[in-house]
């Protein structure tokens, strides 16, 4: 324990891949995924459509695979004697995440939710409010199954964090002048939080001390930031000069994000009144306004730097993992944490 | 046990009150209110004035009482050596419904709620859905910190089929043709189940066998049902004359309750055609339909018959208690259910 080895030494790696970490998992995540089909029916048949438009639209499953990941990590013999609380805390963590995305998109009015068309759109409003109610219920009824007091404390108080996150946001909503500190604070709690619970209910099911769950929490919660600040930066075409197709929306819907907070910042009057007409007034012009505020971002280096920051919190979630000895899962966790900031370039 | 005493072969009272039993927890409702006002706390300030403008304003807290009247008719001691099971969970039963109730108005675009704008109307619908959820997570914590499994598992399945029970209840809005066994399932999820979970963990806190345990969820479920459609009969009125202020809000909403679903059964061509028009279509004459929605129900003695079937589930609810010796708290749960049921005259 507490060995350095020359592996967590290197700098992100440009051809860092989830592959290992996905590999490794496999045939967990093969029984998560059966699991997600099993605990989304019911007699009710609007429940198991709306829940599966979303589910089955896939998404990387970056959550359900920390939790099998950490609890392999920490020795956890998975279907062993007819065990499989790493599969049904996984599963409820995907349950988690589902439920808080299908209450977001009435929150925040979205039409599009991963490519496809927002549920509240096809089913309405109630619908994606109620569903989402259901999978958190079922997220509890599994876990509770796991038995384990310690998993149920860390994701219940998971749950209560992350929707208080959202309140915050919400409470923050359009406000340019909103701190890099009080934007931290938002996404630590309605992003990070869940892969903090879903990497720190791994070393508690293998009952392992209170030092590796304490860094499996840190390796999630600070990936978690991570991962949410690039997502950031792609949101307005990263680094690079090449735009994808999703480019623009946290803009349109005047999100408040750490490439907004930077260039807010370090603008000029002018430059702030176009930050307050656009995101806090919301009056945006399609055709023009986008580029005018990449345009700002870019003379502000403001994209670069978020990446910097996620950088930053990457290299804390490669430290957290340090007291484990090397092993192909280690790896495979370490390398994760290059994969979610080589993204943005 | 098992000996059926004098009392309760009396039918309803109509002096009923919930006097007797509202006494008998009264020192454990004052911790659920101080538990409950400190679990709403959050630095997010949205958080606890979303969540006290519905929970200041009211309402019976029938479903706490019955976890401390349960618990007490089973014999647990809260409060001795630092126990307080009951009151934890008897919170968190509070917190289950105050989060339904927000969501509901979210869902059913309610305005006002027990005689208060609707929470949604004075914060937006983003805050009725995060606060409901904020809350749903803080019942689940306090559940955890009890530590019983069971009750967990009582809790949370609860959580699930109340969820259910609401998107049933979608799929089935506006449907006059809706059968009497349809609307039941209906209610005995969304509302019913709630009773029979909170009555349920009584026991289980006080490590009773699983004949208390199903006693008292009968009860429960019973009785819940009964409180539902009295509550339905009540919307039009009940069976007296006198037309409260509240009148015909289901109606207004296009809700098909029981007196709906009599009314509609029995009716001739030309009523069921005045249904399709009003709660199909949403066509609301607003100052002659009610009336003639009322004088319908007359006819059919929708009213008296919905008030009639709420008394067939009342005396399942009493006899579910007769395994119970006689006690003043066995006594006050039977004068609860001829209370529901009176409050129609």
């Amino acid at each position: 324990m507490g060995v350095v080895l020359p592996f967590e030494e290197k700098s992100s790696d440009p051809e860092a891949s989830l592959n290992d970490l996905v590999a490794l998992v496999e045939t967990g995540m093969e029984r998560v995924n059966a699991m997600i089909l099993s605990r989304t029916g019911s007699d009710v048949a609007m429940i198991p459509e709306v829940a599966n438009h979303l589910i089955a639209s896939g998404g990387k499953r970056l959550r359900p695979i920390l939790t099998l990941a950490t609890a392999q990590l920490c020795g956890y013999r998975s279907a062993e004697g007819g065990r499989d609380g790493d599969v049904k805390l996984a599963a409820s963590v995907e349950f988690m995440h589902t439920a808080t995305l299908l209450h977001d998109d009435v929150v925040d009015e979205s039409d599009m939710r991963r490519g496809r068309v927002a549920a509240r759109i096809k089913w309405g409003n109630q619908a994606s409010v109620l569903v989402g109610d259901f999978l958190l219920g079922q997220a509890f009824k599994m876990m509770v199954e796991v038995g384990s007091l310690r998993a149920l404390d860390i994701l219940s108080s998971a749950a209560a964090v992350i929707a208080e996150g959202e309140v915050m946001q919400l409470g923050a909503a359009k406000n340019t002048e909103t701190t890099e500190d009080e934007y931290l604070a938002v996404i630590r709690a309605k992003t990070a939080e869940l892969f903090a619970a879903a990497c720190e209910v791994g070393p508690v099911l293998a009952e392992r001390p209170k030092s590796e769950a304490a860094a499996c929490r840190s390796y999630g919660m600070n990936l978690g930031i991570a991962f949410q600040l690039v997502d950031d930066a792609l949101d307005y075409g990263g680094t690079s000069a090449a735009l994808g197709k999703n480019v623009g929306d946290d803009f349109r819907e005047g999100k408040i994000t750490l490439p907004i907070v930077l260039s807010f910042r370090r603008g000029n009057a002018e430059e702030r009144a176009f930050w307050r007409r656009t995101l806090e007034q919301g009056e945006i012009d399609e055709s023009r306004d986008l580029d005018t505020a990449i345009g700002i971002m870019r003379r502000h280096r403001a994209l670069e730097d978020t990446i910097e920051r996620a950088r930053h919190y990457g290299a804390i979630a490669r430290d957290a993992l340090a007291l484990f000895p090397d092993a192909p899962m280690k790896r495979a966790l370490l390398q994760a944490v290059d994969f979610c900031i080589s993204r943005a370039r």
